[in-house]
């Protein structure tokens, strides 16, 4: 079959691989649509980053080269011996996240895990091998591409559980990439009453608007802090980081209400630099995501099968696998207005 | 009357001040015990860092010159017409913070707030006039002198109670100063399992074993983190920082056990440079407390009248007021071995 495999930085090809015999506790997929990430993103550009490539991963025993993936959705092909509650046939998405299950779903993450897609073999292809234990299943008559996008999504539903963020409440976003946006349609999908987002990009902001912004702030050309405050005088009740760096950690804190908190979803590059004391004098609470736990995963399959999310506007562009390289990750690279790149596989 | 009196920097004078007339709403009181504070040290070295020298501060009316002090307890003299619930007599300590009361208890100190001994006259005197809204009663065997550490004592309960700190649960304090050690005497009070503490100074790990710790390292000796894990495998529940440095902010984040609380207590000098991935790793969550609400001093009056905080043993020197600037100050600054220094006064 057909998959896109990592070999290099700068290097992915799609190319022939052999399907891998089924164990017993697996069930394979016949992939129907598949997300690209931006940790897919920072694998091509300047990995590895997650990719095992000296000694096999081990949890999962993945090495590469191996098949890319870890957004998708598709429909059950076959299940291994001593699976029960998966049926051929079965539409279903997946959670990637393989950890060493020794700690409660909340704390289980934070011991270490590995992603199907990142550390083994993942959805760029055909068709897949996952534990049945990460299979989640679908309604069928809701949409396998939209349900490509519920793993990024459950990293925003995350993140508002994290925020604590109250219906009614006021949040801000910084940074409008794909995880942002999906920030927004959670926010709003919990009811928030303001959801003001800021970014450098005017095309990312307009995405933002339709996923549910109420207000979007161009933090290249107005004072984004003290624009927040016009909107929320006092600051909002939650803050969401999802740009990664210093100049958007320093204003998530301080276009926030005294007592709110600020959620840290994103990746930091590098050391930052800032002042304590703008926690101590505003009592601003910090805390951070890292993926999900599989509570939240499945809330989110809930929300996203329910229409709840909207997550429709967060897709860009539809491919074929064929062209990943020059349709997929090149074009999130160059053009600002990509969100959420789908591939089209043989499933459906 | 006679009063230490904050005239500039390295300028504190004990002089003879004519005592304020007696407002309707106010209480005078009769000082008998003041605790000197590291707030009062900074003003002594460094200041003015709150006193109001250019200006008369808007909350109090208060202006430099004016008498320091406000860590005391003491006997009333005399209560203003409209004062109720306050009786000539009775033992009591003071609540030294006067906010806007704008917002509700838990929100009002981040609105602005001033001190009564910084902002205004204090209790470095032998009566001091104070509303009797921040008046609190104390049981009339309860010794004053351990009553004037009350205040202090808040700062450390208020930091328990923002880390959330459970009967059973593990803790490390990072910096054995008066605060810190009165931190590790509120978590023994909260029935924490480890109290775990760390400093530079052999002295001031001697007094924080005094206070109830289980355990003290000596930064300067030994690598804290990895000794605190050698003590709490997976880190402790929650962390205090109360240096107020780089290296402790750090070295209380890696602590602190996957989803743990870091609380910051201490003030900080200047920025500092950290890794938030040091908090998306682990999920580790920051607050921070400044000063405490109206209801955590009165759980601190009640704790510490009822001998369930012990207090004692903070109190390492007994002055004369015409001392308070050799004896007091000076000794404080050049003597590691000193907590907390208390100014005898006329009243009891």
């Amino acid at each position: 079959m057909k998959a896109a495999v990592w070999h290099g930085v700068k290097d992915i090809r799609v190319e022939d691989v052999e399907p891998k015999p089924l164990k017993a506790d697996e069930v394979r997929v016949k992939v129907a649509w598949a997300g690209i990430c931006g940790s897919d993103l920072h694998e091509y550009v300047e990995g590895p980053v997650f990719i095992p490539v000296d000694k096999v991963d081990e949890l999962t025993g993945g090495q590469a080269p191996l098949t890319m993936g870890h957004e998708f959705a598709g429909v059950v092909e076959e299940v291994g011996d001593q699976v029960t509650d998966v049926k051929v046939g079965d539409h279903v998405t997946v959670n990637p996240t393989i950890t060493h299950e020794r700690w409660a779903d909340d704390v289980d993450v934070y011991d270490g895990y590995s992603f199907i897609g990142l550390s083994c073999d993942g959805g760029f292809a055909a068709y897949v091998n996952v534990p049945a234990h990460n299979i989640y299943e679908l309604p069928k008559d809701f949409p396998l591409q939209l349900a490509a996008t519920i793993e990024p999504t459950a990293v925003a539903v995350q993140a508002i559980k994290e925020g604590d963020l109250k219906f009614g409440e006021t949040t801000a976003v910084f940074g409008a990439g794909p995880i942002g946006c999906l920030v927004v349609a959670a926010a709003k999908a919990a009811g928030a009453r303001k959801i003001i987002v800021t970014d450098l990009s005017q095309s990312r902001l307009e995405k933002a608007r339709e996923m549910g912004a109420t207000d979007v702030i161009n933090s290249g050309e107005v004072d984004a802090v003290e624009k927040i405050h016009e909107i929320v005088p006092n600051g909002v009740d939650v803050s969401f980081e999802v740009a990664g760096v210093q100049p958007t950690f320093i204003q998530s804190i301080q276009s926030t209400r005294a007592r709110g908190t600020m959620v840290i979803v994103s990746i930091f590059a590098r050391p930052i630099e800032f002042d304590p004391m703008l926690l101590t004098n505003t009592g601003v609470k910090v805390t951070s995501t890292i993926a999900y736990s599989r509570d939240t995963f499945q809330k989110t399959v809930d929300l996203v099968a329910q229409r709840a999310i909207n997550v429709e506007p967060i897709i860009t562009k539809e491919i074929e696998l064929d062209n990943i390289v020059t349709e997929g990750f090149d074009a999130l690279i160059a053009d600002k207005k990509q969100a959420k790149i789908l591939v089209k596989l043989s499933g459906e």
